[in-house]
């Protein structure tokens, strides 16, 4: 009901829902002078669109963005910045079947309840679809923090995993777009693709991990102690739908380790010689390279027969229909990115505030 | 700088560092009229304290709390609960040595950095000493909310875990505070215990997961879109001092399930009869269990000598001093508890603003 | 930069500039379930229209809202409401002589100072067509707190004041929207159109007083200490453009009393005797009507010939074009009236958790 | 209920009841590398103590602050920082007999409602003692905009005003500073002062004008569209305890002038000849002197009978016991002082933001 906010300093609002006559959104906080370069944004909104391989869904929506206010000659002005993304390809009549009915793993069920109301065609509001909103925001926070690089790349579908860390891969843009399911490794991109046409053959879905590497960002990033960078690049993870699980740095793993073998020794440059932390001690970058991975669970929406209840507490049967993915993971690549970027844009304006300075008198 | 209040309708500030005055907290808009036993704020506080058991640190801290106001005979107010935490024991000539040291894998670096200046006495604001308000505001928020069950216990230590799931485990009170180390699986607890000892005597530490469950829990909490109930508990766990990762439901085991296998089927009363989803679908708890786990590092104070830099960049060799503790799992969790009561407590609140009702002229 | 939100629990997000393509919002919190009357909506969006009758400027704005989302069969379901307003009379060519000119008593300058670009077509953000946006918002909380009724009416225009007191007046709509200035006094009325009309004639504009009553409000409304329920509506009254001063109750007079005088006492059914108090008594409303006065400057754009400076110090010669208000009055009154209602929306809300009560398991 | 955090990126959280064990505060998010003058601190507490003259209560308290945290070697280290001021002079007996009673024209009656439960020993949470920290946050927030003047003074008790314009007054602190009523003109202060003992020893108060000056105020500080930098200062002074109402820059008597009259023409070097928009211009301040002023209401406490009402509805008598201001407003003038630098702090922060200018990679 009132989560529909991201941010403090660079704050994006959101609405809409995926069978709405449009989605969008008002970035309040964005400073002045920024030039935007639109066609970055609607590459993301690209990366993100369906229909784009074999491997996604195959409806099709342009998803194209149109800003309405806060921009001036192609420059930030320091006002909202107002966007709506129309929906062209609704279809609304694909889910009157479903009006009554609570899909399994879904949310239509908790919903109902928290709300006492739903709008039931399709997911409403808790549809990934929603997320085309964080994109467009994402990609103007690129923009504002541009010195700083975030990567994110599909490291597992099910179990099959890249079995290389991330210095050893070759992340530039071209490397991971290269194949549908921007895996940067080629080889386990291959078996992944197979596997996840595989899954889509038999009607079913897939999960799987993304990895996201933030490298040159500059130290200090990182509000202690509730707003750790790390607790919010979770929260803004944990919020993408279908996620399940967060780790940065060592991670889960690290759990096994003892200290001595985890502490990351300093070098004279003030670098570390080992990243376990994760570029992140205390809660505040320090320079290294930044690392975590997000586990998405398969999609809940099968192409197959399902025992589920009304909301009369009937049992029925149900079968998706219709155009989904098999597997979110290579459309929700610049969605990890750009929740990603929201969070360093945020915490990026606090860093130049840590430390005392005075504004003289004009 | 700005990331020392959590929460929004049930907010906590807290202050204090570890070798400071005081440590301390304000409590806004607890709901007034809860009669507080302060016994079970005083108990919490008693499973956090250092001393408690050979296995944590030795050293002696009363850890009493002072509320200052807010409430009236013995009930709560609707008025902000300030309250206190004396150090009695700071010691601050302990840590004199370190003025100008980075330590290893803690913030020293980084907290340096981003404000300009340090107190070197211990950790100071990054030290988890700092949790102790946490724990003081959860055990009053834990009240606010008793009809939901918190529980939470030791899963792993280094590599022993327990091989049983949390429905197998006697989960009261009296078994998990049977042994120091709050793992309810007596014959996993010893071995973890015992593992503890041999890595405290080496001086070295050990990292650890923790698992924790909220019951009878009511549907409806949580708030879409990004502050969906695992978001906010992703993010809650995240700030704790050492944690490196948090992950529910399936986690990152789902990842590698299709969603045929994964779907949590409902069942006639409208419970499902699995639950991977851990409880929450679509950001909004379902009423069934919640699970989720939180990885937790080894500390980073080790009684070895280490080789790092001071801030002039000198190579110079550390060995940690005092008394620490060579594993922070088992006085980790009544923070686990709190911040999660603390994210119960303010999303319960939200709840009752989800449907419309009328507030009548009185 | 990062103003533009409003409220807490019932939040508003705005955006859009005078001669942008549209101007719009998101409403997040907004319970589910209430039905909503779109006549009442487009009823306050055509009171605050431009061209709806001779002493108000001439322009021709259809100024119809649509809404995007979070409606569903003509109710709220808890999710975001957004809402654009599409600008379909912006005429830029007009505004172009303006680009480097900073007009007298407007905010050229000061956004032209903070930001460092400024989107010259009129007043932009700063343009009081933004209100558009507060009283769709605005007209939407109403409906939310429909039991109170909020009522405002022109009570002075330069020197020419009722001096009746409310209630002594016919504070019925009809009342009110029967003269085209909004006074309910209709001799009062006859003199203020006749002195707005001289003053339009002679290309200058004029001042004047709101008076709002908010009669049939619930006590307990209310946050102490800093959000006191009439530091709120004076904050929520100053962020309307061209106010310069807001009093409640006795206001700037009631420094003229003693406290034997000012007390209001209290009668045995809890109502009091006078009212000097103004509804509110420590910052939480008690039942009494609450009535408040808000002061409005003449406007700054005058259809006479002013000496100015340009953004190199340069003097120029600059002249009102087009067809501006002589007097913001009339149009201001469902302006109040909607910040009114968004205040005590969003602390109608808050009323709901002042007290404890358990939330049930469902 | 959850009204007791005031600022943003400088937030003041504070709590405590005038007769509860002490009140105190935490700041979170100043800057790191202020030095802190503590004697200035002291100062401005004195200013707001009881005791300091024969015109103002003779209770007797030495309203000392310790600071607990943030603060090492006199400098603030940007974590938070919290501090307690001690009630040494509670004297509860003196209030037991008003424990059901509600007093005119204060707060005991809407406390009781809203909350269902009340501190009745004194005012309790709705007490001006609560002012204590707003002026202790205050008078840091004071040291962190050291460029910018805040200056105000005592201007009308009840019909005596200063009959002259702030420019023909010495506003230097030891000019305030000379008589106990803090008004800057001789002659009116014994008036004033004269005005008030003859008050007091009715067993009356009286009420009275503050007016706020704020000069060398660096161009571009306020954050359109509803967060205007008077429509916060407004709120802030709303915010005090008696406070009735607020104008700054023309006020009330500028909605009698036209357009021609009101606007203030811009000079060569941007200044403006005249001042009637006190600073101000669209929300942001322009260089300009700010001026406001603040109405405030004589106080309820008297030293005479008066009938009231108990919580059953009965007719009692009260009388006012105890040592009591006789008029609030010398000692008002740290406050307001304290909360225009609070405001201001917040805002400076914010401005620091507006521009985009990119953080080096360290």
């Amino acid at each position: 009901m009132a989560g529909n906010i991201f941010g403090n300093l660079f704050r994006v609002s959101t609405f809409g829902e995926s069978h709405g006559i449009a989605l969008g959104g008002i970035i309040d906080g964005c400073p002045a002078g920024i030039e935007l370069n639109m066609k970055e944004i609607q590459y993301e909104l690209n990366r993100r669109r369906p229909g784009q391989s074999s491997i996604v869904t195959q409806r099709n929506e342009p998803d194209e963005v149109n800003f309405l206010s806060g921009i001036f000659n192609n420059k930030t002005t320091g006002t909202p910045i107002g966007f709506v993304v129309y929906n062209k390809n609704h279809k609304s009549h694909d889910y009157h079947h479903l009006k009554e009915v609570y899909r399994p793993s879904h949310s239509d069920f908790t919903y109902e309840k928290k709300y006492g109301i739903r709008d039931y065609r399709g997911g409403g509001r808790s549809s990934a679809r929603e997320t085309i909103c964080r994109v467009v925001a994402g990609a103007i926070a690129k923009q504002l923090i541009k010195d700083i690089k975030i990567t994110s790349y599909v490291s597992s579908v099910g179990n099959i995993s890249i079995n290389k860390s991330y210095q050893e891969l070759d992340l530039s843009r071209e490397s991971i777009e290269k194949n549908s399911i921007r895996c940067p490794d080629p080889n386990t991109a291959e078996k992944m693709i197979s596997k996840i046409k595989k899954i889509k053959n038999r009607g079913d879905t897939i999960g799987g991990i993304i990895t996201c590497i933030i490298t040159n960002i500059p130290i200090g990033i990182g509000e202690p102690i509730f707003e750790k960078l790390h607790a919010e690049l979770g929260k803004a993870m944990l919020s993408i739908n279908a996620v399940k699980g967060f780790e940065y740095g060592s991670g889960f793993d690290g759990t096994k380790l003892t200290g001595s073998q985890h502490n990351d020794l300093f070098q004279e440059d003030e670098s570390t010689k080992t990243n376990l932390s994760g570029g992140i001690q205390g809660g505040i970058s320090n320079g290294m390279d930044i690392y975590f991975k997000i586990a998405f669970k398969p999609i809940a929406t099968i192409m197959k027969k399902q025992k589920t209840i009304d909301k009369h507490g009937n049992f029925i049967l149900i079968e998706g229909k219709g155009r989904h993915d098999p597997c979110v993971l290579p459309r929700a690549i610049p969605i990890v990115e750009s929740m990603t970027a929201l969070v360093l844009a945020d915490y990026w304006m606090y860093t130049k505030l840590s430390k005392y300075s005075s504004i003289k008198k004009n």
